[in-house]
């Protein structure tokens, strides 16, 4: 396992992350992180000076950062400096005494360089083929467009939440007018980017994850990340309206508003609905990545551009190789699973598509993950890592999902009341279809030897007949018949015909 | 890592259980587990002759688990018949089909090897010391004493749940004379025990951990398991009533009973009961452990008996190796902790003792583990895991405190209400103090490099002085110092004094 740390010495907060990956496998983990409100560009007005009090603290966070990677052996470290530092007149002085203090070698990047880490994070952590993203940071905000998952225009703007807020934003209230005049420097500064447009828009940066946070908050589904969640103009402008409600110090009450965010949030928030109105885009998806994980993959990853190629295949597969699951048991149960649910399509037994194949694929190869808790009640735990533990390229609708599928793959009738606001008609029946599958697939896997090779279907006189298919090494399928048997109802009830097993 | 498999043939339910562990050191997990109730003494009846139906059952099952340990390559496998087995007048007829179709090498144990490793079960997963256990199958009985953590005396009697179920309440209704009978029985039986008694009593098997968990079902307080709670005579009693009121087919309907224990559910808690009288015990104390976790400690620890010196830091540095915890972090942000809490026990601050101490410790250890999960949110990680991922010795009130001291190790105000039905008077104050001590010492120990080697304690007009100590080795403290000063609020507020950070 080797390790990467990667320092983001963002205009606002500071984050120290620490990657361990296998180089040459697509399996990686965040192991460590430490964020910090540095907010180093505090007061750089129009001169863009940096401040006393926010280079103390500067030097002191890196001081912080650079003993954390000392004191854990993490030998390559990456530090970059983003727009505020670029941009001050004394960023030199800073360096040159974070020089001195500690063994950090800072990079200060170049805003084509922050742009394209944005859009390496993107498009490693969402679905977005051709489209836009959007990164806003304490200082600059970045705008990207891709076509076929590469980076075609870019842009990187003085336009920061710390910046703007700083600049039109300077009292505890703010007034309609000031509001007015963000939004119209902000347009104004986007005329040239005549590229800014799309079908989707992905955003990434804290200002983002807080809005969206604050916008799921109003909506009542399991607290999940704000990965994936799509965050629309309409309740962007709800925001807007409530944060400009309350004074600058106050904002921070908002559930889902980072505190130390609270006077800089609303400035982000009215640039992130400026840029939103120029490219006329509807709605962000927001993901949890960010100009760190760019710098990683970068590193990590094969390729020009460094992609991975499916991202929802490799979350699934990076997340089971995580909580070490038997990957031979798991991936067997997914194509039984596959095949069952095929194979009742055939025959016109659920009417369910591609998305919800997906959906049982990924299920499987989790359903297990929740034993590296404790087996006792795994399945449970398998459905509270699939909620938490991260999986880029799903929407908090298809997580949920997925954890039920595994939640469901043994004991218990299928609930879809989780889903609260996100249940959609026939979820119910959607998650008995697919949860019976699933734990017909475990039993035909029951001894996860794969001496089911595969299984056919047949429908006859009103009756399923699963026939499974020894592997022909001599494998005994006796045990998984029998099982299977005694595991078929759920399937059975889910379908309303009876569910035969061959022996 | 070493992997150990254990297949206990019970007379109810049988179980594959894989160990795996550290040759050498104390790490150990259960990293997987089949149960099947095969119920192989089943209609026994008084000549002891095991029926084809359960014989048919007990091979397909032997060759389930023969192929799981094949398939998952594990080459230590342990196979032990008890009661049933062992009585049965043709028991050979069943040794050898399961010797002909698989290949397990069946050994059958005696009653006094199966009481011994009931022993050896709750030695190691209790914090029982001198006191009595009981263990209770589905054909047999144990009875153990233990003095000094030693086993001193021990019995085996047929009076297993399925055993006694078939015999004194073979219909769907259990009349009172029954059950009377069936108490009278065992009472009768266990005359000759005269040493059974004692202070304590702890209990294990699947009859007990489910009675256990219908009696935990009726009490408010976190989903957790049933490791350490105490299950009171008069709790018992109330249960044997309920049960008592339905047939016995819709006795699995309570929570916490197993539908398939259903039939014999009423026997064994009758049986439990009869014990818990002719003992004079007014309370059982519940291990999740078993014989098989009996006969892993004979496999795998040293000693004789085999047994961790300490069974709770035993369990608690165990958790935390099996989520790759920094522990040269948790450990010192332990010492540093205690530091902090003795040093305001002395000043008088807080009337908090050896019992909060040892759950600081505990927590400090723990604090850390949800990071596994995902950086973001992992201290809810980390009480999500406290909870549910295995702490034998503790009780269910401690686990929750563990857990929300971890919980509240950062970000937000510690909240006593998971407790429930377990808070007790001061429960708020003493999270607050426990939870505003470890978060100091957290950020002592911010840049995890030991830098902050101790830290003394001054009371001084009414102001609480804390003084960090540099290791020596030219460590910087000004990173320590910097981040404690700015998290002293929560310990200030919990004890109503102004607290300052030497620097």
């Amino acid at each position: 396992m080797e390790r990467l740390a990667v320092i983001d010495m963002g205009s606002n907060s500071w984050r120290l992350v620490v990657y361990g990956y296998d180089p040459g496998t697509p399996w990686w983990s965040l192991t460590d992180e430490i964020r910090e409100a540095v907010r180093v560009g505090e007061g750089m007005g129009e001169e863009n000076e940096l401040q006393p009090g926010p280079m103390d603290r500067a030097v002191h966070t890196a001081a912080v950062f650079a003993a954390f990677c000392k004191a854990s052996g993490v030998e390559d470290v990456r530090a970059l400096a983003t727009s505020a530092i670029r941009d001050a007149r004394n960023r030199e002085e800073l360096l040159n005494q974070i020089k001195e203090r500690t063994s950090l070698d800072v990079r200060v990047i170049s805003g084509e360089d922050e742009a394209r880490y944005g859009y390496l994070a993107i498009a490693n952590s969402t679905t977005l083929e051709d489209g836009a993203g959007i990164e806003l940071g304490g200082g600059s905000l970045q705008l990207t467009r891709m076509v076929g998952r590469r980076l075609e225009e870019s842009a990187s703007l003085p336009l920061g939440s710390v910046r703007m807020s700083e600049r039109f934003l300077p009292e505890e209230k703010a007034s309609g007018k000031q509001m007015k005049a963000l939004r119209a420097h902000v347009t104004e500064e986007l005329e040239g980017c005549d590229w800014w447009e799309g079908e989707r828009l992905a955003g990434i940066g804290g200002t983002i994850r807080n809005l969206a946070a604050a916008a799921q908050k109003r909506v009542d589904f399991p607290d999940v990340d704000v990965g994936g969640f799509e965050l629309t103009r309409e309740a962007l402008e709800d925001l807007v309206e409530e944060l400009a409600s309350k004074p600058a110090s106050k904002r921070g009450d908002i559930k889902g508003i980072k505190p130390d965010r609270a006077d800089v949030i609303l400035g982000g928030s009215l640039v992130v609905a400026a840029a939103m109105d120029c490219g006329d885009f509807d709605a962000l998806e927001v993901s949890e990545a960010g100009l760190r994980e760019g710098v990683f993959f970068e590193h990590a990853l094969d390729g020009d551009p460094p992609l991975f190629d499916d991202v929802r295949r490799q979350s699934v597969k990076n997340l089971a190789h995580r909580f070490n699951t038997n990957p031979e048991h798991v991936q067997h149960v997914g194509k039984l699973s596959l095949e069952i649910f095929d194979g009742l399509a055939v025959a016109g037994l659920h009417d369910l598509g591609d998305e919800e194949r997906e959906l049982l694929w990924a299920a499987c190869v989790l359903h297990d993950i929740g034993t590296a808790i404790d087996y006792d009640d795994h399945h449970r735990h398998s459905y509270y890592l699939i909620l938490h533990a991260g999986l880029p390229g799903y929407t908090p609708r298809e997580l949920v999902l997925i954890g039920l599928i595994a939640r469901y793959h043994r004991k218990g009738d299928p609930d879809a009341s989780d889903l609260a606001d996100l249940e959609r008609k026939g979820d119910k029946q959607r998650l008995e279809v697919l949860c019976g599958v699933i734990r017909l697939a475990e039993q035909l896997e029951r001894s996860r030897d794969q001496s089911v090779a595969a299984v056919e279907i047949d429908v006859n006189d009103g009756r399923v007949r699963l026939a499974p298919k020894a592997d022909g090494r001599g494998g005994d399928t006796s045990v998984a018949i029998w099982s299977a048997r005694r595991n078929a109802d759920l399937l059975a009830d889910a379908i309303g015909k009876e569910v035969e097993v061959a022996g």
